[in-house]
């Protein structure tokens, strides 16, 4: 059995990492963190009757992998004497996203303490950088908004179909995705029937976007990126427009998205007839509702051939896919497990 | 492994069996029926990927065990071929559940074509007819609402606590109850801001809970029940109201209960700390959220000494532990399976 | 003009007297107070370009009546004041509305420090108060559930029809009425797919409703009210379950609910045909949302003869006609305006 | 008094005429007519006891002034008759919408049998076309995707700010906008947690923000619209992402959308400071929920000066400023009444 902990159980993220890792034949929770005194089944109540106790972060104990689920900036201090522990980090947060200095201490506000461990975490996007990932000892998880864009635009970009400098995304995140501390916006009377954008411009995950599709693509990569709250909970779907600059049909996109995706399980690509005048009309793309609860990513698409655009649309859970269960996936194959291993859940429906 | 069979896939009910059973280590689907041409992903695009196709009813093959989720009266006609194919029958649907005739064909508006079998069916309560369902042929698997409702009152009542004839139920269910059919009491516009009362007496559900309330305690059992649709999705809550007829504490109730479901791995009673002026308040009750998705039934309560009433609250998600899991649970009993086999789902949080 | 003060406008039930004020025809706000630097909009973003800004609590001028959406215990101390200065006060608090001390502060947890006011206050249930509503100078504004309880069951007591002593609520709210301070109760993720039972006996409305009841009966009444959350905003169902104690059928119940409410213009019985075996079957109860921020209260009811009960429902708008609005219907009988006036505003369909 | 009649009482637009003209000082409605044999009160529960009944279309009468909430391809059929009776016509369809014949017939997918009557109606987006409305016979009143963009866009493209062949929206409605007949992406146990993107490319609506933006600009406007349902009911959000081509502030951007937008009493810009790590971030643009039931528009926008791109956020009602309301504000100037006459309604808070 892989020994793991987890730092920061009591917010959404963590709190995912414990319900998958419960149900994860191959992985033992031996410790949670959370710093006040109020039990897992107050921040949780999915988990009441399971036994689960926190401890204060002074009382962890060694283990094989650590997750981490913590404000930025925690994680780049401490990881050192874990790694010299032999333990291998999962980092659910952004201290080790970024490759450029410059923009990752601006983005987040603070000095980076421990810069030399970024050149070596990788990535967490799992189908671009599995080999990476088997070899590595931090992971730095992407972020949501993040893995549901690259997702989508990583076949375009690999394949130079598209104008990378226009790119345009509009992220709809559900409110899980703003953390579980009460807030106006993720107030319910003022949320339930309304959509609140926020950080419109020059957005955090922006960053991460760009990085990912200029190594697709050795070209540059502008992403504008705009995100909104909307009254859901756990999914994201990212709408990604892009100007195409070579001919293409959608069939041919199709195609080229399946195969790009082919072996990764986890990947679905949504092709469903497009008929006029019937309620199937409305099919042929994802719907976010469906991979809600699991680790899978649907991708649809279609071409406005007379204006010349491309939209594509990924959906993901911000938590699931987007967060702990993705990070759940890579620490498989930290450890030679099969990808899926503990991750097989279909999403519900109804969700 | 054992093979299942799936008669009405299109539905709600239908699709969890499917969802539950792809993921169930001891069993293979080997057919699903669906009437009419769209593909399983159409209803279902949870199941996009998974290589599933519906046949026709004419085109099924024998297999161990069917799980039925058809309209009343289909299978009571299907019943005595299957069984004496020595396949064993689940049925979501309502044609075994009463064992009273008169109150069965007047309640579902049609004559029972083989009463004879309902004598012999099991009601799928598991937690109350456990060691029954393991040598039943068919198990009559309970309404939703009547799953919620007599969990919550089966220790009051076995233990003689409450006056068992004014028992007051609402019973409050999210849409996905209501089905797949698109209607207008289920339409986003008007159910997403609102509340739907509907068979507000005399619901079909109340025969069911009467009729267990009334084996648990040999004495009558009237019970008042009205349904409302809430615009969530899978979950029911049953509030039941009802009068003590002997002095018992909060803390006495509680243990009551915990003891009543020893060794029943489903069913959580929720106890948390009761205090005032902090949102702690909020606590000491079951949220239905905790349940969706999964197979488990939070039961919770409290007692007003000073007008003299109980109050229990009972949670789960009307198409898991209120139908196609405890199904599953019941298909496990049957075939000597270890009763959790497949359906260690923790609830999602958030849902 | 009247001229009026309104004290506490950053909350709900202060944005929404503002909202009803601006568009009455008689009324002029002469101040706002909230205690913060936060602008209007901020809280209040349907009022943006309206030009309103907020004064401290000590920059108050004298007015004809002032509306007051505070903490229990803040208007108690500034109603001598406001009264020697000639000033009605429609209190949409809960500093008035008891009637016997005792309850009053064990229910408020603190002293009640201007008693000799309260027997002058009139309870504001504009239906069943009227008369005396015109002559007061202090309007004790019924809490929101006890509004809509009060309404359902006031003909039913009035006759005689019912068990006074064995009454049944479900109180049903939407999220405005836990405030407008972010809580987790309330937290969009927690809420969006949650029933959130909270204040599930003994809650604070109770005495409101056991003293009207009384007073229409001259018999005891005892009244078990519990309360819970569901992910709607402003609306309330009141489910109020009763045995009547005479013979009585669901048509002579209408009819007799149609008298009683003769000539009062805000209530209206919901009595549609019931048939079966259509979607109509769904419509003979009232729907909250069709009173969503109006000052209508809707109320249906049925009776099941063979269990004998009878049920009633009845909706409004917890900070409309359950709070804001009859606030200002009550200000109208006050200065002898006609009982409508600025609020001929009908619901929103779809809400 | 305006005599008024309403062809098509029974859907969520018609319903919307109905509230608005039964409250408006100057309008009689005097006939509504609807097919089926189904009561006001089914399809419209928020008008119960107000005594509306419906006609048949054989049964109207002569009016003043006639709205149309019909099928595309019936108005065009009975305007000469409408008109010949000294009729005006506020058309809620898109019969009389587009100049161009090819762009109608192919997007309505049938022959134009009134064209004639095309060059003489007016784009009824009063705040463009105001003069010209008070002179008109009938309006094209504006589809509501397209009234959110077109307003969000037009004092951009009017000062020759952006490249108008690359204009990125995406639109976000709520459920409403998809009409009162259940259908399954509007059911609500599919759409409650989903985001449905539908229309995605070449939407009707794109012809309608394409020639207006057109009008204004005299140079080629090229727009990509993104159409997709939210769980909301009534809103929508256009997102509309373009490229700046001079160099410009956001403070003089909004200094210009006041100024474009002065004097027009229904339009808001939504201009609050902008500070970073408060929950204020989230305020600087425009909530929908704030303009909901009413005859708002609230625009708000930012610049990122850094990768060059304006994105603005324009909310409206789908059936208030997006339909009925800004045809009674266009039925106003129809009759020299003053613009805001029986619309001054400010939008909910909560919504």
């Amino acid at each position: 059995m892989i020994t793991a902990g987890i730092y920061g159980g009591s917010g959404y993220m963590g709190g995912e990492v414990i319900r998958i890792l419960l149900d994860h034949p191959e992985t033992e929770i031996v410790w949670i963190t959370s710093r006040g005194d109020k039990p897992v089944e107050y921040f949780h109540r999915n988990l009441t009757g399971r036994g689960l106790v926190f401890v204060k972060p002074e009382q962890t104990s060694k283990c094989d992998v650590v997750f981490t689920a913590l404000p930025s900036g925690h994680i780049m201090r401490m990881a050192s004497s874990l790694l010299a522990d032999g333990t291998k980090i999962i980092d659910l947060g952004a201290d080790f996203r970024l490759k450029n200095r410059d923009d990752w201490e601006r983005t987040y506000g603070m000095k980076h303490e421990n810069w030399d461990l970024v050149a070596e975490a990788v990535y967490g996007i799992t189908e671009l950088h599995r080999d990476e990932i088997k070899k590595a000892r931090i992971v730095a998880n992407p972020g949501c908004y993040s893995s549901a864009s690259i997702l989508g635009l990583a076949p375009l970009v690999k394949n130079n179909i598209i104008d990378t400098e226009h790119i345009i995304i509009d992220g709809l995140s559900g409110t899980t995705g703003a953390g579980a501390e009460p807030d106006m916006p993720s107030h319910h009377p003022e949320i339930a029937n309304n959509i609140v954008p926020y950080n419109v411009i020059d957005h955090r995950h922006t960053y991460e976007i760009e990085q990912e599709l200029q190594n697709l693509s050795d070209s540059r990569a502008i992403v504008h990126f705009t995100s909104c709250y909307v009254p859901i909970t756990r999914g994201i779907l990212a709408i990604c427009h892009c100007f195409p600059e070579k001919s293409i049909s959608r069939n041919e996109l199709i195609e080229l998205f399946r195969q790009f995706y082919t072996g990764h399980p986890f990947i679905n690509i949504v092709d469903m007839p497009k008929e006029k005048n019937v309620s199937w009309q409305y099919l042929p793309y994802p719907w976010v509702a469906a991979v809600s609860g699991s680790n899978y990513c649907h991708i649809g698409l279609d071409i406005d051939e007379k204006r010349n655009r491309i939209v594509v649309f990924s959906v993901l859970d911000s938590i699931g896919k987007g967060g702990a269960q993705v990070g759940v996936q890579n620490m498989n194959l930290l450890f030679n497990l099969p990808e899926e291993t503990g991750l097989q859940r279909t999403g519900l429906h109804p969700y």
